[in-house]
């Protein structure tokens, strides 16, 4: 089934849906048939909830295949994460939260190294700092000029890498890479995929000598490479989709990004977890989908720190009561994928997921983890899916046929 | 995969397969962490058969979507149920076991009333009772006269409900509605929706003005609103597909309408449960695939009576020893679709299945329940491939590839 089926089905009600998302709560134990952090850390809130819930498993993309925070979050939304393929370029944008217009194109930008004859002797500058990648962005945002009403941006990102926009009329994103994706090669000029991208390609190929000669007094990142270019894309946003009045309450750029992407309204930085549930108390008359984003679950999972994701999920669960006081009609606490410490990055494996409503069917599940949410009511379910089945738990999904 | 998969490997034998099913069975509990409508009810005889059988739980339509018994039944008889998209008229025609043609044209009515300007002031006329609506209907099939060899038909459905058929050569449904959907406007003509049906619609517009005529000394429903036109559509029957000889054993017009949509012979009313049980024993020899169909459980959950429904499932309990003393070579027991008491209503929640053969291999489920049914062999899984699995199970689908 395409997750499109609930669009025509969707009904308006007085309902409130709230997604906790926990980043990357899915884990592994550190030795044989031990505990995963969920396991071991210590959730009577969450257990007492997953009691008289649904449980589950979800699996964000497909079996054995680990999600990039995108498609992930793509998926926890109802969009089907294979079929929404966004350019990476655009990605980059959500990533930094960048205020994009349909009139914008978007590049990945790495700071390179380039000898004399403007051969790459390193692709990412020596992995410069990014202090560095900020002040040379400032040099190139103050030096480039491309005339014809195209305006240009350079977004710092970490260390080596930072997001390159163009703004412009009829501008294309049918560019080739000028990243030759190694070393011991100049980089490549950004050719024309058709017709219509012929400008585009010689305002690009403008730019990048710009550039050159604007860092050529730079030791190591005296050049930039591209890639990925991408136009803005509308997506279907929530509203459109299942007229849901939605705010995203995510304090990292890449989350806010996105949820912007999908039209939702993005709640200012409150700086901590408590401040976000607080958040969540004081907007919860306005709006009637809660998006709120746990970042550090996924950055303990990523520093490998099996202990401190654990601490994190524990201080998750101590918030629990104040959702639940709220009295939401759908509550659904999962993550947007599995980033077990012992492999210290995203992998593959499907995300305990609960489901509390008043029509939620009863399960076996008596504790919030992943060997429990096995045989959960919900069993194993793709992600994009899980939207739908909250739509109906908050009665905003009609008959289908007669 | 298609449920269509299946059907190049279908091969005969001489095994008997009988679907005995439960309308709305699935439900919910009264309190919550209860037990539902099905684990409530003692249920000795369908547990000792959960105990030898695969066991699981069956969505019709998809995570989350309510499903009409149209398309509950379609998924149930191995029918992608959102591919087999027949129009709601010829649904509602399958729904009064209306005896069609394939050259009829199908369209749901509803009497509606509508003031000295023709402007509608009721769209349900005031939901007249259905012995006035049967005796409109015989005052239309009197007063109507289209002429050019084509047969007029209204047949009387519940309330303000009826169908209306046009019998002929060359008729389109390509034909918008003439219901407005809400008060205040005069009924919309009926525009072609293309070339071909603009004799069609012709036709409909005589059929509207010679309907307001003969109605006009009505108080109340005084006019006819018509929407969904739909065209008799073959679909390709159980014997086509499955090279099953089929008798459908069901008390009730919308189920034995889409029986005989599927090609199925369709037994006599029998009047009472036992009675249908007789008769599947009485016909056993005369056919190799089996729908009894009970539509109790389904009406006294509609009607959000609990103890009702539990008391039609013990019913049926007791009556699972004769089917048992048949000896089938497979026996599945399920529902179409949940039908929660505490809901009064369908939903969208997954329904309890158990198959019964001499090649079901054992699970743990001991009891015929819906939380006992999340651990079975089946699974989860979609409601359109378990006719699939049954016909495994009778020897009847032959290998795929070498």
């Amino acid at each position: 089934m395409d997750p499109e089926t609930i669009d025509s089905l969707v009904t308006k009600n007085e309902s409130k849906i709230i997604f906790f998302i926990m980043d990357g709560l899915g884990g592994l134990p550190r030795d044989p048939g031990g505990l995963t952090e969920l396991e071991t850390a210590l959730t009577p809130n969450l257990d007492a909830l997953a009691a008289r819930s649904l449980c589950g498993l979800l699996d964000p993309v497909g079996y054995g295949i680990t999600p990039g925070s995108g498609p992930a979050h793509f998926a926890l939304f109802g969009y089907d994460p294979i079929k929404t393929n966004v350019g990476r370029g655009l990605l980059s944008a959500a990533g930094v939260d960048f205020p994009m217009t349909p009139k914008d194109l978007f590049a990945r930008v790495n700071f390179a190294t380039i000898d004399g004859d403007g051969v790459v002797t390193d692709r990412r500058a020596g992995r410069i700092d990014t202090e560095t990648n900020r002040r040379i962005c400032g040099k190139l945002k103050k030096g480039i000029n491309l005339g014809g009403g195209v305006e240009f941006f350079i977004e710092p990102e970490k260390e080596h890498r930072a997001l390159l926009v163009l703004r412009g009329e009829g501008l294309s994103d049918a560019i080739s890479d000028s990243d030759p994706g190694v070393t011991g090669k100049k980089p490549l000029p950004p050719r024309p995929l058709n017709k219509e991208a012929e400008a585009t390609a010689e305002l690009v190929t403008k730019l990048l000598e710009q550039a050159r000669h604007i860092l050529s007094d730079e030791d190591r990142a005296n050049m930039i490479l591209l890639r990925g270019f991408a136009r803005y894309q509308a997506l279907p946003s929530l509203h459109e989709r299942f007229g849901l009045k939605s705010l995203a309450i995510a304090e990292y750029p890449m989350y806010r990004g996105i949820s912007r992407l999908l039209g939702m309204e993005v709640h200012p930085v409150t700086g901590s977890l408590e401040g976000q549930v607080t958040a969540l108390g004081d907007r919860y008359d306005h709006h009637d989908f809660f998006f709120l984003h746990v970042k550090h679950t996924d950055s303990r999972g990523e520093d490998g720190d099996f202990e401190a994701k654990t601490a994190i999920i524990e201080e998750v669960d101590r918030l629990i009561p104040r959702i639940i006081d709220m009295n939401p009609s759908v509550l659904v606490v999962t993550g947007d994928h599995s980033t077990p410490a012992v492999m210290a990055a995203h992998s593959w494996h499907p995300v305990p997921v609960l489901l509390a409503s008043r029509t939620a069917r009863p399960d076996h599940v008596k504790r919030f983890g992943e060997r429990d949410c096995i045989c959960g009511g919900l069993g194993r379910m793709p992600m994009m899916h899980i939207m739908g089945l909250a739509l109906a738990h908050a009665g905003r999904l009609s008959k289908f046929g007669a």
